[in-house]
């Protein structure tokens, strides 16, 4: 067996072997298959695509190039969530201690987010003291005694799909529903989760630019998934603009908070209210409606909030010390109409540039900064009106940048949905 | 424009400009643009195929990486030949001087071989003296004054190819239409003639594998040549068997004078009158029949072996010392019946196994070494009649390996035609 013999099975369509994707991966993970044969194998795959079989496989092989996170010392049932990036995406934020606060056991290890703001660790470190770095056995007990807990990625996770992913992003191969599929899934099931959430956005700035490719994605993963008896939920949902008001870590732990007390912007609320509320109706064996009722009890009583502080409290944050800047500035609209659009994928850039998000993992994050809107799509906004505030620390954002990120016209168009399809 | 734009967009399948192309070519060249991003450009482009246009601008910007011969200070038409590899290809060593016999001039540079046995300036090197290193002004001097030179290549030609082509030697993306004919072109465009003649294998063993393939990479060919006003024309011949009976670089020579003295074997005679035959009626304005009976004339008069040796002794080679062996032994056929087919690329392995070839361009060959048919496709044999001799050095060859060329059956059927087409 060759590496050249694999690319050019796979360059001629053909089924690889789990040998055959093993060789590859392994090989490519000790160094004896050099960064141009992977590249050139990952194209083939970009282009001529996986079967479910051999994506299931490559997703084996990853996972098991490295560590496996064990959770049996975890009493219940425990789930993961994901999302595939989104701008203002807080999700995780309110959706794992509203479950917590139901007795079900959210046990996440993340890695650290590139790109637009950054990820749920990053936010969670805009709170003085939040300690993310805690030993596995202290993190097994944190869940075992209070059912959250949120920590960075410790051990030698999936390094198979760390060193293929850095790959695929200098030689135009991310886009590959396989590959994007194994990737997502390989780390989710290495962090030892017994159901896993994922959101999975679709849209012009998303990873998945259309309904059906999303579709095809999240239908890969769930069978995935299958294959390891791990019940995965996809949920699809549209980028159509950032979910929420608040984009920025500390920015987007306020509005977290807000939506935990129960005052929380309706399109964050849909999608925490949607996958929750499948977790809970199976898990409890209740209706939807039934679920979803429970739910918003949760957040109207304050159990919810005190999930959050709790686990804030655990891992050593003082909730009350959230990083926070009063240096901004606001935007206003210089036309008068309804917003028909926001581009969600440019305003993360803005923030990112701002200091919300990193370019390279070594970027330091300024977790005051980011943006809030005053207005969302559907919204109608006068001339000289506040369409958002900027929060800033060292660097600003250029007004003209931000105002066509907004389209605004005469009439009003019709608002497409938030949530486009759930597969499970 | 980044390279990673160039990947992105051939990946989508969309014509990439010529500015694109040669952002990719020259920046792989001064290094750059990175292996692993060539190599996942290369696996897009042999999946997503280019236009015409595209081909013919990747061959410029090839031909443009490095020197170029100059060649205007010979008179009259010079023509070049290549052969996309054939096992006992010994074409050009008649055909050349057959040529340059009647007055058209012959200026070819070669590189070395690599596989199978030599290339032609390898094989000529078994003449003992003879000289493949030569000057470029002695070079030209020479063509004028005897029509004809056979030298290794000097300069730095098309060294963007040199290294895109070592590239995908190792990333299996060498079967691309576009990527050989733009290979093939830039270094032929190269070398400077004026009329190109290729001889374009086709069968299991070759480079094309179908002869549908092998129409689509002449016609390519022929419509670079056209761009570049250099008439290209080429033949497709069937790689069912080795052509004539010699695989081996002194052994092939041997042939060679065989056939320039009119004593040549059919199949390597209809190659060699077929491609000559339509350069001397399109230069000297004559039917094809006429040509014909022109071209044997020139065997029969001795006319072309004179030239043969007029080129040998310009280039100081003494053809009375050929580098040969009388270490020999018959392998004999162990059934009697009909031989419907010879396995070329293996018997060519085989003899480049024995030393007649190179793995890599740091091994030494043994120029006496090889193998000689007794029996081709069509033949009856006997058992225990031989069906060829092996020439040896220091290694041997397995006679169950050789034996297992060969199928012997006891009807004869239909042999395939040698030429399947001409195209220009």
């Amino acid at each position: 067996m060759t590496i050249i013999d694999i690319i050019n099975k796979k360059r001629l369509k053909q089924e690889l072997t789990r040998q055959e994707i093993a060789f590859a991966v392994n090989g490519y993970l000790d160094s004896t298959i050099k960064d141009y044969q992977m590249s050139s194998l990952l194209m083939a795959i970009v282009l001529n695509g996986m079967t479910d079989r051999e994506t299931i496989d490559l997703t084996d092989v990853m996972l098991n190039s490295g560590d496996i996170i064990d959770l049996s010392k975890v009493d219940g049932i425990i789930v993961d969530k994901h999302s595939t990036g989104g701008v203002g995406d807080k999700v995780t934020l309110v959706l794992a201690p509203l479950l917590a606060s139901l007795g079900i056991k959210i046990a996440k290890m993340s890695g650290r987010g590139l790109g637009h703001t950054g990820g749920t660790i990053d936010k969670l470190e805009s709170i003085k003291g939040f300690n993310t770095k805690i030993s596995e056995e202290k993190f097994i007990k944190q869940v075992n005694d209070i059912n959250i807990a949120l920590v960075g990625q410790t051990g030698n996770l999936v390094p198979a799909d760390k060193k293929i992913y850095a790959l695929r992003d200098v030689t135009g191969t991310v886009e590959s529903i396989p590959l994007i599929a194994s990737s997502i899934m390989s780390k989710k099931l290495a962090s030892g989760a017994d159901v896993i959430m994922i959101d999975v956005k679709v849209g012009s700035g998303a990873l998945m630019k259309n309904l059906e490719d999303a579709r095809k994605l999240a239908q890969t993963m769930v069978k995935i998934g299958k294959s390891y008896r791990k019940p995965t939920i996809c949920l699809i949902t549209n980028m159509e603009e950032p979910l929420g008001f608040a984009i920025g870590n500390s920015l987007e732990v306020k509005e977290a908070i807000d939506t935990l007390k129960g005052n929380g912007p309706s399109d964050l609320l849909e999608v925490v209210i949607t996958l929750s509320s499948i977790i809970i109706g199976a898990l409890k064996k209740i209706q939807n409606s039934e679920a979803q009722e429970l739910l918003f009890k949760q957040l109207n009583n304050g159990e919810a909030y005190n999930k959050f502080i709790e686990l804030v409290n655990a891992q050593g944050g003082d909730i009350n010390k959230l990083k926070t800047t009063n240096k901004s500035y606001s935007i206003k609209s210089k036309k008068t109409g309804y917003i028909n659009h926001i581009d969600a994928l440019h305003l993360g850039e803005i923030a990112k540039n701002l200091g919300a998000g990193r370019n390279t993992l070594d970027d330091k994050i300024d977790y005051e900064v980011g943006l809030v809107l005053n207005k969302k799509v559907g919204d109608f906004v006068e001339k000289d009106e506040e369409l958002l505030k900027v929060y800033v620390k060292e660097k600003s954002a250029n007004v003209n940048e931000i105002l066509e990120c907004f389209r605004i016209d005469e009439t009003l168009e019709k608002k497409p949905n938030l949530i486009l399809d759930i597969i499970k």
